[in-house]
């Protein structure tokens, strides 16, 4: 493959008898200038194999090709796969990302990086969570180019933000229990002051309501660790409670009940069945794919993707907008 | 904070009664354009407060302040926190990233990518791949500005490369089990075929070389996952070999021999002593960030932060660079 030709639009204009700012906007198509000059400038360039220059082009038409990304932790376990599920999609529409990582709370932290991204003259901006415990403050009054908040709510409720789909993740993983035939189903939760638990754990109010079944014993909370979701489980087996099947909260819980199930001599699934959820991979899933434990993804990659190409040609219309969850059945479950 | 005031170049060219090309290589500092001329078109600008527009300076300057980055499957479980590390470092350096996913392998697929970069007029491109398993096809001579590898070999010795510190990981790890009182080390290797797992491999006998020590018992090769690694330390463990330690090529092999070694009565790290590679978070880490195992973290997000960096602000010299590995210590060695 041969290089960039060197030919520049000041030869290109040279040629054509055309200021460098006529070339440029004859190549863009502006109306202003006749379709005669259009035209010369336009032979002059397929002349010189003149290979339209981005920057040229980007100067006339006032677009950088670039979009901001303001990213909140992006080195977060969670963040991560968000920032690259968005980064690509902008690949994919030819656009750039400029990204800057620091602390989305704090707007005064910001100002630094709101003025550079004016200056860049991006066409669109990203703001990227890790997560939506906490709202981001809005920041799209500073910016006239589309403002998408994604995996965080932001302070105002008219912006644009594409969220994971808690709710519907709790709802498909205990209807997956239910459709594999459990009656008796239990709930080892996160934090009680966790928005995400909040949620997951109102969908299976939503499928258990489904299907006329109430929940069976008590909820047991936990910090979203396997050690704690050890204890839990421990718990929950002492209460005295009979159930068929528990659905955790996350995987690393899930994982620290089918320990405490294991050491009890309980079967799984045949005794209890088991369904977490984040589908974290590593964790869940071996290294040649092969899977320790039924889960619910929550497709942060495509939740990535949906919010970034809601900037051009997705949708970018106010308030929250979700990724659908994906179940991975594995064989912590019945089938 | 205000808005980018809508203030153009154009703007500040008819104030200062010149053209638009001579405004915008004024403020670039151009040496073809007189000092009177420069300092009036700055006196225009400030006077208006004219926020330096990047489009214009880009034009202006021929640089674009983007970095084309092309991967090979990002979206690869070791590939995206490298091609993460390599673009918040960009973004650090106030560079936009271009991101292209595709085979960087089949250099026919990467022609239109490579096409679109050069039209963008890059300022310097990176090549991110998965691993160096394969070296990737140099795409140097595409190329007129300075080109990086990071995560793969190029097929020309040549060029630039950023590569993990494999056999520095294995001699760190086995360095870490003899400092800790281990005399007697076995190892569970990967592939023999990976030339990772050759490395890591390497770097033990370095180790054991300078203690003065004999690799313990035959290595039991094994691929990349826990059930196989449950199978090579059951292996290990009929050979009759004596060993007080055992250096796993990585995470998933040590998680699997751990298994083993619970099974069998033996404790870790009293009896046996386990180390893995990869630090593999929410494997070996729960979501509380302690530990299970202890491991060599290979430092992948500060490999793509030095490979970025090369392009720029860091070392751009052919051939190999490696990032430097870390130890991690968890509960699996002694202390």
């Amino acid at each position: 493959m041969p290089k960039a030709k060197s030919v520049r639009l000041s030869d290109v204009a040279a040629v054509a008898g055309v200021s460098l700012a006529t070339a440029s906007k004859a190549l863009n198509g502006n109306p202003r200038i006749s379709a005669a000059t259009r035209e010369r400038v336009r032979a002059a360039a397929d002349r010189l194999d003149f290979r339209p220059n981005a920057l040229a082009r980007s100067f006339a038409s006032g677009r950088s090709g670039t979009i901001g990304v303001l990213t909140h932790r992006a080195k977060n376990t969670f963040a991560r796969p968000v920032a690259m599920g968005a980064i690509l999609q902008l690949g994919a529409q030819n656009q750039a990302a400029l990204v800057y990582d620091g602390d989305v709370q704090e707007t005064r932290a910001m100002a630094d990086s709101i003025r550079e991204l004016q200056a860049r003259r991006i066409d669109g901006l990203l703001v990227i969570g890790d997560g939506h415990e906490h709202a981001s403050p809005s920041l799209t009054h500073n910016f006239d180019v589309p403002v998408t908040y994604i995996f965080t709510a932001s302070s105002d409720p008219g912006d644009v933000m594409y969220l994971p789909d808690n709710r519907e993740a709790g709802r498909m993983a205990t209807q997956h229990l239910i459709d594999t035939g459990n009656t008796r189903i239990a709930h080892l939760g996160g934090p009680e002051t966790s928005i995400a638990a909040q949620r997951r754990r109102a969908g299976m109010r939503d499928a258990l309501a489904g299907a006329g079944l109430q929940p069976a014993g008590p909820v047991v909370n936990s910090d979203w660790t396997r050690v704690r979701g050890a204890v839990a489980m421990a718990e929950l087996l002492a209460s005295g409670a009979e159930f068929d099947a528990v659905f955790c909260a996350n995987d690393h819980i899930a994982l620290g009940a089918l320990e405490t199930c294991a050491a009890a001599g309980l079967r799984i699934p045949d005794d209890i069945a088991l369904i977490g959820v984040d589908n974290w991979e590593g964790t869940v899933v071996d290294q040649d794919g092969s899977r320790q434990l039924t889960s619910v993804d929550l497709e942060l990659m495509e939740l990535g993707r949906l919010g970034a190409a809601s900037l051009t040609t997705g949708e970018h219309t106010a308030g929250e907008h979700f990724s659908t969850p994906t179940l991975a059945v594995g064989p912590s479950s019945r089938s």
